[in-house]
């Protein structure tokens, strides 16, 4: 089988032009198979500040009105995407970016309103197989904007964690995939304090025994619940770390490798 | 020979909501594979503004500064083009969005200095056919934004007419390519201030004639040198008229049609 790689990059490397730098010069780098997933970082909220459009999260998710849906459209499939593509281009790795619109990639379903209205935030529904593969198949990478769409016209905004997991897994199907996130810390640690305190490898059993001690607790244990949620959906193996040392990681030199 | 469209449209189709619903509407309809090229429209400008950042236009031409690159970016790769794209998946019509960057698909160099610095704005080089033909080949319409590359990681800023203009000519090797440009009048008119005074067709030998009869001048001059170039270059026809009438442009029942 194949291999591809997916891998999510979040705000902490998107902010940093250093480190973006390192990561996307280490990504071109690496010859196999790739999906880039990147969130969106502080630029929507510093633009959507200057524009005097006020911005609310609940529990750390914005909620997109439509004018906050215009801004990161701007900024997650304009800016960001673009100039990653442009400097991925620079070190002669053949990137595209796309949004879940684009080829019809993702599809999703604006999310049903609960106790709190997130507005224009989308939950996905199906991810374009054929498609991604019809890039892939040319040797170009996909970097991906947090954006899909609902097929009536409306773009969501859409997690990004989510959509590496969606991908990931929808991909099993024809690749033998890992799935990497990208992390502010070095990975799922032993002492939350210590970098170096990484947990290199850890199966089902382990997990549990982490939780019992309480060595994996709060937001770090959804985290490990999507991922061997993946696992269980076929992709073969997720990563955890820093995702400036991304060939390290590949390699299992860094962070935290979980697998069955 | 296959048949492939290239169509551009500008700001008086994208700054009207009504109109280019209908022209999306109409495009999708086109049971032909195709290539949209859109302008900027008055969005970019407008958010200039609110932005606070002073937008400088010397002959009709906008001069991109680092500031005003990353708002084109974020306007025309990101809001326009997307909204485009998901508007088209709605009519059934599979779409994808790209710049000059994606996929290695224009390449092009910053306007070299001459009296005027017009910034980051590129001038084309190189059209990746293969590359916009894989696309193709799957039954995807590809949108087009007017930003290219350079190779060296800056995104430019690019006239949308010439990206039309290069895309054609190159594409003229491997497909029977018709160029429409969207134009705010219904053609090339007899009488500038007709309307129905359109020329239907207009051949080398009635160029000469009508531009020493003085019925066309100034502007359409070199807009009409640029289309006989396009077909001296292997266009088959190009076609001038309101892009919100695309299907009897394309049937030659609405504009000007200029052939060898």
């Amino acid at each position: 089988m194949k291999k591809l790689l997916v891998i999510k990059i979040g705000g902490n490397i998107i902010d940093d032009d250093s480190k973006l730098s390192l990561f996307l010069s280490e990504f071109s780098s690496i010859n196999e198979r790739k999906i880039l997933v990147h969130g969106g970082g502080k630029l929507a909220t510093r633009i959507a500040e200057q524009l005097g459009i006020e911005q609310q999260l609940i529990d750390g998710r914005r909620i997109t009105d439509a004018e906050t849906l215009k801004i990161v459209t701007m900024v997650y499939a304009g800016y960001i995407n673009k100039n990653i593509v442009a400097i991925l281009q620079q070190h002669g790795c053949n990137a595209i970016g796309i949004t879940g619109a684009d080829g019809n990639a993702i599809t999703a379903h604006k999310r049903i309103k609960g106790d709190i209205d997130y507005g224009f935030a989308g939950d996905i529904d199906a991810v374009n197989t054929s498609f991604i593969d019809h890039l892939l198949g040319r040797g170009t990478d996909i970097i991906i904007a947090p954006i899909t769409h609902d097929k009536n016209g409306q773009l969501l905004n859409t997690n990004a964690d989510t959509i590496a997991q969606e991908i990931a897994t929808a991909m099993s199907r024809f690749y033998e995939v890992s799935l990497v996130y990208g992390f502010e810390k070095a990975g799922v640690l032993m002492d939350a304090e210590k970098d170096e305190s990484v947990i290199h490898e850890i199966d089902p059993l382990l997990f549990t025994k982490l939780k019992a001690d309480n060595v994996i607790f709060a937001g770090m244990i959804p985290k490990l619940d999507n991922a061997f949620s993946a696992i269980e959906r076929g992709v073969k193996k997720v990563i955890i770390g820093k995702a400036e040392n991304i060939s390290e990681l590949i390699d299992g030199k860094k962070g935290t490798t979980i697998r069955k």
